[in-house]
C-alpha cells in the first residue's frame, strides 16, 4: 500500500465519538464503505489483491447481513471489528452469531484497538492525556479482547477461528510470564467471583490459548519486540503488516519493518510464511 | 528472599479499598512497616542486605518526612511508590517535593503498579474481569506512570533520578516502536490540547527519557521478554528480580528467571551487573 493513495491519511484525526455512535447510521456507512473498498480493489488490482470487511457492530443483527453482503457479493475475503463496540466487549452474547458464522466459513477476523482519550488512565481524572490512550491503551485493548475471547470459551466453541491481532499480538508476547504462571492461578486474586470452574473447564492452559491467536508485525520498527511476537506466536501464525501512512516520513514504517524482519536470521521460507504465505491462508487466496 | 518468611503470602488477597483508603492512618501504619522492615533487616543480615521503604503518599508532607525518617535513622536504601495514589497520578504537584528530595538524596525510588478489578476494561462495565486488572492492568500502570512522569518533566529538573521498574519496564520494551516514532508525534492525534510547546520543551525524543529508567527482571521466566527488555534498558539499567513467593509452586519464579538470565548467553561481566552491581549501586551498598 501507498500513501499517495490517500495522502489525507496523514492528517488523521480521531472522529468526535458522537460521530461514531450517530444510533442507526452504522448499517448504511458499513455498506458504503465496502463498497468503496471493493470497487477500489477491482479498480487497483495491481495494488490490493484483496479486503477485508467493515462491519456495523453497534447492530448485530446488521452486522451479520453486512459480513454475509461482503463476503458473498463483493468478494471481502475477511471482516475487521474493533476491540469494543461503544464500549461493550465482543464477548457479549449478541456478537457470539457473528464469531461462530465467521469461523463457520473459514474467514478471518481482523481485530483493531479502538480508545480515544475518553478512556482515562486514573480513576481520579476524566481523559487520558499525552495521547497515552494511543500509546499504550491500544495495545491494552487488544490484550484486554483477547482475554476476554479466550475466557469466554470461544476457541473451544471454534476451534479454528482465525483472529488476527495487530500490534504483534498486543502485551501478550512480552507478558508471557504473567499469562501464562499468572492466569494458571485464575481466582487466587479474586474474592468475589469463583473463577475455579471456569479454570477446570478449560480444555488447555490459559496461555495456550493465546497462541491461537494470529498477530501482525506492526510495531513501527521495534526488532527485539518482533523477535519476542515471533517467539510467541510462532513462525505460522505472524503476518507482515506496517501501520502505513501513520508514521513521520513516508514509507518509514514499511522501510524499517522489513529490515526488522531482514534481521531476525530467518530461513527464507520462515520469511516467505510472514511476508506472503501465511496472508494466502488466512484471505484463502490461490498462492504456493 | 524466601517464602518461609512468610507461608501466608502465597494466599495473599487485595484488601478492600476501604481499607487501603483509611483515612489519616496512612503515616502510622508506613512507620509501623518501616521499622519492622528494618528490625528484620536487622535480625536476619544473612537473608536481607537492606530494605526500601514504604511511604503514606496519601498525605505527601507525612510521606517527605517518612522518607527522611526511614533514610536517616532506619537505614533504608530507598523508597517504593505506587504507580497511583489513590487514583491520583504521580505527576501531581504534591509529590514532587518527595521526588526532587530522594534525586538530591541520590536514593533509588522503586515504582510498582497498582490497580484493583474497581478499574473497569472498558467504559461500559463496571469493573474489570478475570483478573485483567492484573495481568495487564498492572504493566500498563506502569507504562501510565513512566509516561507521565517523563511528560511532567521530571527527568529535566532531576536529570540523574532514580526509578526502577517493575515487571522490566511495563509495556515500553516491547512498544518501543510505538514509544519511539509515534511520541516523535505527540500532538498529531489530540485536537483538543497543544503539545507541540510540551514536544519543543523536551531536551530529548520522549523515548531517550523512557532509557532513563531502571528495570527489573521480574517476568516470571519469559526468556523473549527478557531479552526484548534488557535489549531497550541496557544492562546497566537491569536489575534481578523474581516476584517470589506469587508463583504457582515455591521457588518457581527465582528457578526460572535465574534459568531465564543464563540462557541470554551474557558475558559473566553482564550477569554480574544484573545479579548484583547494578542493585549495589541503586542501594548505595558497598561491592564491587
Amino acid at each position: 500500500m501507498n500513501s499517495a493513495i490517500c495522502g489525507r491519511c496523514s492528517a488523521w484525526r480521531p472522529p468526535p465519538l458522537e460521530v461514531l455512535a450517530a444510533p442507526g447510521q452504522s448499517p448504511h456507512l458499513a455498506r458504503v464503505g465496502n463498497d468503496g473498498l471493493a470497487e477500489l480493489v477491482a479498480r487497483c488490482p495491481d495494488r490490493f489483491v484483496a479486503f477485508v470487511a467493515s462491519l456495523p457492530m453497534d447492530d448485530p443483527d446488521a452486522a451479520l447481513r453486512e459480513m454475509e453482503r461482503a463476503l458473498d457479493t463483493l468478494g471481502a475475503k475477511g471482516v475487521q471489528v474493533y476491540t469494543n463496540v461503544l464500549g461493550e466487549p465482543l464477548d457479549a452474547a449478541t456478537f457470539q452469531p457473528l464469531f461462530e458464522e465467521a469461523a463457520r466459513r473459514d474467514v478471518g477476523i481482523w481485530l483493531h484497538p479502538a480508545r480515544y482519550d475518553t478512556f482515562p488512565d486514573y480513576l481520579g481524572e476524566d481523559k487520558s492525556l499525552y495521547e497515552i490512550w494511543w500509546t499504550f491503551g491500544w495495545p491494552y485493548e487488544t490484550s484486554v479482547a483477547m482475554a476476554r475471547l479466550v475466557f469466554s470459551g470461544l476457541f473451544d466453541r471454534c476451534p479454528d477461528i482465525k483472529i488476527i491481532t495487530h500490534h504483534m499480538g498486543g502485551m501478550i508476547p512480552y507478558f508471557e510470564g504473567r499469562v501464562g504462571y499468572g492466569w494458571d492461578q485464575l481466582g487466587t486474586r479474586t474474592t468475589d467471583e469463583d473463577y475455579s470452574g471456569l479454570l477446570r473447564s478449560m480444555k488447555q492452559r490459559p496461555i495456550d490459548y493465546f497462541r491461537r491467536f494470529y498477530a501482525d508485525t506492526a510495531l513501527f520498527g521495534a526488532l527485539a519486540g518482533t523477535r519476542c511476537g515471533l517467539d510467541f506466536f510462532g513462525v505460522d501464525h505472524v503476518v507482515f503488516a506496517t501501520d502505513i501512512p501513520f508514521e513521520p516520513t513516508p514509507g518509514l514504517y514499511c522501510r524499517e519493518t522489513i529490515s526488522v524482519i531482514e534481521r531476525l536470521d530467518l530461513p527464507d521460507d520462515h520469511k516467505d510464511q510472514i511476508y506472503r504465505r501465511n496472508a494466502e491462508r488466512l484471505l484463502n487466496i490461490g498462492g504456493a
